[in-house]
């Protein structure tokens, strides 16, 4: 029995790891043969040997899907967790090392990438509306923000949705709406289900299963400039969408404005010094209240700003950006764009068009992030890194460093380290990271933490290394004296686990990483 | 008879001509005696031999007076044109010489400083409102635009105001409103005094009267940032007023820009290469509607511009301000602002602050220059002259060349030659300087001039020299080709008066003043 082979392993983690059996060598990649075996016997009857589901009965297409997320559902269907009596009683049969070999063995078969489309164009057109652009009225960013573009699935955690099929995905949404299934990594899953409608989730899983789950991403899986309904939360300032998009070089501008702000890494490589783009910290490509909306933000300026002195009117405040939270200066260029530069240009184009009928030098309610209250008690780090490894690593990673794509940009942002924010950013202040933490994340669930644990992991992930403050001038002492004055909320300077933070790296000039 | 001293004397022009009498030379300056004894025997009975006039009797301060604004009332008085059966009487005896005499005489005298003030501190500041801030709601600029800074005078045909009593000026006020004066300059005093009420006459006298004739400036006679009371026309936008300014750096910065704005040959000299000040186009210190005002200009940026084939944000726009209507490649500099200066951060808070409320992207109402339809028949520059010294040439200068102050600061702006604005600026075209001048011109009375006669002046002003487009390449035909194509509204390159006009000057580079 196939079933049996391995029964005796137990393996203490997945990865890599090389074992003998028999006689012959199987690595991680070679499971593929037991793992076929078990599919054969156990699986394929629904799920098929390639893995192809069955959409009448609305069984899952599991090909391609990540080793991890498949191994996780068996345990939750043998646990009882995920309902479902048929693969409870199939999961329960199998051994870790079983379960694991499978997993492995739907993983890394190739996906068909055809798929039959039925669905009527409209209904396409607003499950695209969901997948593509998000629910942001309801703070629900689209499906791709976590499933990755096309919906393909991000590994280990966020399988694809591409070609899976509509009665499966209607059948799990509504298996989270009951509570059947758990709401997956921070209740996500759970949370967004119970904010969409019967019809919404029937669009989007229609157009889900229209895209192809390999080969060249369809037209339309990249985020519109706008969605094509209104987004506003209620209450605030809705700014203009998708059909109000100008024409002409200004509206190429605003086009050119928009995927600079959203893919900051690659549209404004020259100086860009880390891994983040605007649209990090500025949720739904800047438009969402309480996450420094540029709508609120092109109408504040010119403003006085007490950290450069000066009055900057907005392309000022731009080079503020890229040289602290853009990390400048470990671009190409070494520093912020200069003044007349098109990228400067085109972020306002796009920041302008975005505060179309906004009232100029009003203080628009959802500017900024909401000053956050003190927590209850005083913030710790340690208890954050608790907060981080439950809410967030699924995201960001188990050392803030972030998850690339295939094609080199981040799915999801370093939050430390040399490609995240530097010394000097506001976000490295951990009030300001409180703040935008409550109100924004995890993304698609905002308000699930508490004020403390907003607090607690803010100071976890702000009290580990990152690029140098670029205005490091005359030592340490001196740049904390000068820029670093409130030590509450600040730990630029302070020893954390034997290391001084902002400290230069040996033998750097203190424009590098540190410490 | 002091009177028959002259009689037999009949005098070609005014000017320094000298000419002898009794063995003694006499030149203009010293033709004080002779009028010293015209103003006792004919004058002083009521002016006083000092020329300070008779408060309670309501009888002019006449001491320092333009020699030229005396003598044209004196004609006046005695044409019967200005209603006054005394005056009338006394000037029908004075003959020419005699009264240019006494009007010389008169204008001598330095006018006593010391002003007696029994108005209330309000009725003051509501005449200073007038004075000071002009009643642009009607159309109506300030007192000291045409009558200078602490309404003092601009010689020739502007008399001073200040110290001048309360009773006088009332009943000039109600002199022009009965046609019982002649409303002088355009009528423009006939068409203001329509425009005001009995109050607000009372209490512009009070305050002129309050006023030093000579001295130190009081305090209060610069112009406020803007005006106390709302002064938008019927049914246009409304920025904000005085009480509204900004506190801190930022209204600092709002304080800079409006000098700037206002005075920019003075506040923005290294980047100005002629006489002219952002306000000249743009009145009421870039608030009045239909004259391009910057509440409009403010919400209308980032855009795409066809005259620099790029997308401009505000301070690229006002790069192009000081490249061609600011004549910057005659200024020190020698080029426009850089994109970081701060003098471009200055002007762009004073137009921010001056839009506050405006909603963003909105095309305003009042924005630029109407359009203006084409005139019934074909412009004339020969019909333009006329208009021009009928109408124009009393502030202008008859050959354009503007009117300084003594602080070498222009009281009335140049409107051709080599102060004046490029052949690059917008206000080159006639399209462009019809509209301008229709809705605009003469300050105070807009509207006065017919659309022919707008058009035709415009055409005569445009016609003459000024300095050469700053994109001046290849020769005169090779830069009229790629920027001068509208020959219809254009007289860059064409032959008037036997000038090429837009030649560069011989042996010059063709950056320099043309032809």
């Amino acid at each position: 029995m196939t079933r049996t082979l391995f029964r005796g392993f137990r393996l203490a983690g997945v990865g890599a790891v090389i074992f003998t059996v028999a006689g012959f060598s199987l690595s991680a990649q070679a499971a593929g043969p037991s793992g076929k075996q078990i599919a054969r016997q156990t699986c394929s009857a629904c799920h098929g040997l390639q893995g192809a589901g069955n959409p009448q009965a609305g069984f899952p297409r599991i090909a391609g899907h990540p080793a991890a997320y498949l191994e996780a559902q068996l345990r939750a269907f043998a646990a009882g967790q995920r309902a479902n009596a048929i693969m409870q009683g199939e999961a329960k049969q199998l051994s870790p090392a079983e379960l694991q070999a499978v997993s492995r063995y739907y993983a890394q078969l190739e996906s068909p990438a055809r798929v039959v489309v039925n669905a009527k164009p409209q209904t396409l057109r607003e499950g695209r509306e969901t997948v593509v652009n998000g629910r942001w009225q309801k703070n629900i960013p689209s499906c791709e923000s976590c499933h990755g573009p096309g919906a393909r699935g991000i590994a280990p955690s966020f399988p694809p949705l591409a070609g899976q099929n509509v009665k499966y995905l209607e059948a799990q949404f509504r298996a989270w709406k009951s509570g059947h299934r758990p709401g997956g990594p921070d209740d996500l899953m759970q949370h967004i289900a119970q904010q969409l409608d019967t019809h919404q989730i029937h669009a989007a899983a229609e157009y889900l299963a229209s895209l192809p789950p390999t080969g060249k991403l369809a037209a339309g899986t990249q985020a519109d400039v706008a969605p094509s309904i209104p987004d506003a939360l209620p209450g605030y300032f809705q700014p203009p969408i998708e059909k109000d998009l100008p024409q002409g070089k200004f509206g190429e501008s605003v086009h050119r404005g928009y995927l600079i702000f959203t893919r900051t890494p690659k549209y404004a490589v020259e100086y860009t010094g880390n891994g983040l783009s605007c649209s990090n910290c500025h949720t739904d490509r800047g438009r969402q209240a309480n996450a420094s909306p540029m709508w609120a933000a092109w109408v504040a300026y010119p403003a006085y700003r007490g950290k450069n002195k000066k009055v900057n009117d907005m392309a000022m405040r731009l080079q503020g950006c890229f040289r602290y939270s853009e990390n400048a200066q470990g671009s190409k260029a070494g520093h912020f764009p200069p003044a007349e530069s098109p990228i400067l240009i085109d972020l306002e184009s796009y920041m302008f068009w975005m505060a179309h009928k906004a009232p100029t030098g009003v203080k628009m309610k959802g500017r900024g992030y909401p000053r956050l209250k003190n927590p209850p008690q005083p913030y710790s780090r340690n208890r954050g890194e608790e907060v981080y490894a439950r809410s967030c690593a699924v995201c960001h990673g188990s050392t803030g460093q972030g998850k690339k794509l295939a094609n080199g940009e981040y799915a999801f942002p370093p939050l430390w380290g040399s490609d995240s924010y530097n010394w000097g950013a506001g976000m490295h202040k951990v009030n300001v990271a409180a703040a935008f933490i409550k109100y924004n994340m995890p993304l698609g669930h905002p308000g699930m933490l508490t004020l403390q644990e907003a607090w607690d992991v803010a100071a976890w992930i702000d009290s580990h290394p990152r690029p140098q403050d670029p205005r490091y001038h005359g030592g340490l002492k001196a740049t904390i004296h000068k820029f670093h004055h409130n030590r509450k909320i600040d730990y630029y300077g302070k020893t954390v686990d034997g290391r001084v933070l902002g400290a230069p790296s040996p033998g750097k000039t203190g424009q590098n990483i540190s410490p």
